[in-house]
């Protein structure tokens, strides 16, 4: 392969639940020589995020979906290959949003220098997107104080993790949700959850009960359907719902409905929001800023599900529909 | 019948939908003396409200549920004829929560002072539930600016027929919604709403796409359901929905699932929050006042849906369920 070439996903044909074969097919293709201001990223790491499948839905979704023909898109960290842009200097680090590729074009627009780190997965994963979802969401959206108590669904996932482990740094009870007695054990016993919660062995509305006897007051919310019914039957009044993912329904073939114990927005005088990460590009320096200093700290840190090789981004990004993986699902490229 | 007895509604069997006549039952019984503050209260209005149905239902509310064997509760206005209070001396007129009785007992904690009036019944149809609810939905809930859109479901009960007229003295562009093709003539002909949608004869998200081809600011909801669905599909980034009601939950046998169209909360990033109207006492004065100046000023007014008579409570309160009224329900006792 020359290296104006490059292999890429390409959305093929939409998924009528998870991604199949069909859904993507990985080609080979030509990458036009570089513009001005524009630089070549030899992508390290691809990060696999529920909300990819949202991109490739027939919903009207919070941003251009992805169309048929397509490159598929996604988060991605790597080096700089080839410059014309001074910022993007040849072999430094640069992440942002690209295609599924082995290689891309990149600009400012869409790019950000990435500080180059011994670790660099787990720097890609804490800081690309599940760091900062869950420090927004969690403080900016959900205005979390000390010691309150939180509940978090898809504990287990990158951004579960992240959410549990910031509240923890504010005193807070933490009861978390996740589909295993694994990942369960490693939220209490690695994480400091203070109850988890398997929803696939226990009544998950008992056990909230059980855990939280003086309601919650905040639901941070990535999963939907009936474990949202269940947070929503023991808010505390005036509690609130961050809405961040609602993976339950991503790949449902049928309708999903909202949460039975949707009038308790009323009978608990509930806020719910939903937020998008994408639209808070402009706290980004003082999360970037507080997430750095947070890992040097040792109080976040995520365990990596690491799939080699761009050919099995398709298994790897259904990982998450299956709850395969345990924290933060990347491919690694190079 | 003596001074010292009256004639209330008691809660006696649980209802599987609306109130039948095995709900409640009206029965004669005696009054206590009055104690130190108290005074007898001769009902003139009692108000019908949606929420009514919920104080009997078995869900775990916002206050304490009236219970079987006890007075059905509502809200009153009447005349002071005995008094042991001398903020509520004989003669004057107060308003409060008590029972579905021609007497009630008052006291300060239940009762407020109440303005005499020429038509007491629109002043207490505009000024003790309806008119604070949407006041407080609307501009502290919702935070409704000028010239935005809204969308008001029930627009033709009490509190929709307020929210559209206030929403309107801020210049907004107004959707309502509503059960029949006469009520929502009366919503354009004689409130000034811009475009009102018939449920029961048009599908109500299409006509709310054409109604509102720049998307919705501001779903004011009062039914939930399919209503909800199609407000939810036509929201702008950043909308807010304030629920105030979710009527037609309120008489259904079997649980009523959380809108399907739920996950715009996140592809729009909307907010929603639930309240009633009892946790805002302290911004009663500043509301009273407003309703005051509007209503002397001719922006808002309720058409009123008197049914005569304490014995016909039932079917009066039955009427909201039915959608057999327009504007406010009251029964006029005395």
């Amino acid at each position: 392969m020359s290296k104006h070439t490059a292999m890429s996903w390409f959305f093929n044909e939409r998924p009528k639940d998870v991604f199949t074969k069909q859904t993507l097919a990985l080609r080979e293709h030509t990458l036009t020589d570089l513009l001005d201001g524009q630089f070549r990223i030899q992508t390290h790491y691809l990060s696999l995020d529920a909300t990819n499948r949202v991109w490739v839905s027939d919903w009207d979704i919070y941003m251009d979906p992805v169309r048929i023909g397509e490159p598929m898109r996604g988060f991605v960290v790597g080096k700089v290959t080839e410059s014309r842009n001074a910022k993007f200097p040849v072999g430094s680090f640069a992440s942002g949003m690209a295609s599924w590729s082995n290689q891309v074009i990149g600009d400012e627009a869409s790019f950000a220098p990435f500080p180059a780190q011994d670790d660099l997965g787990q720097a890609f994963a804490v800081s690309s997107i599940a760091g900062p979802t869950a420090h927004v969401g969690l403080h900016h959206i959900g205005e979390l104080q000390d010691n309150e108590t939180i509940v978090v669904s898809g504990a287990a996932g990158a951004v579960g993790l992240m959410v549990c482990q910031m509240a923890k740094r504010k005193g807070c009870r933490v009861v978390g949700i996740a589909g295993s007695k694994q990942k369960c054990e490693m939220l209490t016993d690695e994480f400091g959850v203070d109850v988890a919660i398997n929803y696939k062995s226990q009544e998950v509305a008992e056990a909230l009960g059980d855990a939280c006897p003086d309601g919650i007051d905040l639901c941070f919310e990535n999963v939907g359907g009936k474990i949202l019914d269940a947070s929503l039957a023991h808010m505390r009044d005036f509690g609130r719902v961050v809405v961040c993912g609602l993976i339950s329904s991503y790949t449902a073939r049928e309708p999903v409905p909202g949460p039975y114990m949707f009038r308790n927005i009323i009978m608990r005088r509930l806020s719910m929001r939903g937020f998008v990460i994408l639209d808070h590009t402009d706290l980004m320096p003082s999360v970037q800023a507080d997430l750095e200093e947070w890992m040097r700290a040792g109080d976040i840190r995520l365990p990596l599900h690491v799939v080699d090789g761009l050919e099995n981004a398709v298994d790897a990004v259904n990982l998450l529909f299956t709850g395969g993986n345990t924290g933060k699902v990347l491919v690694r490229v190079a």
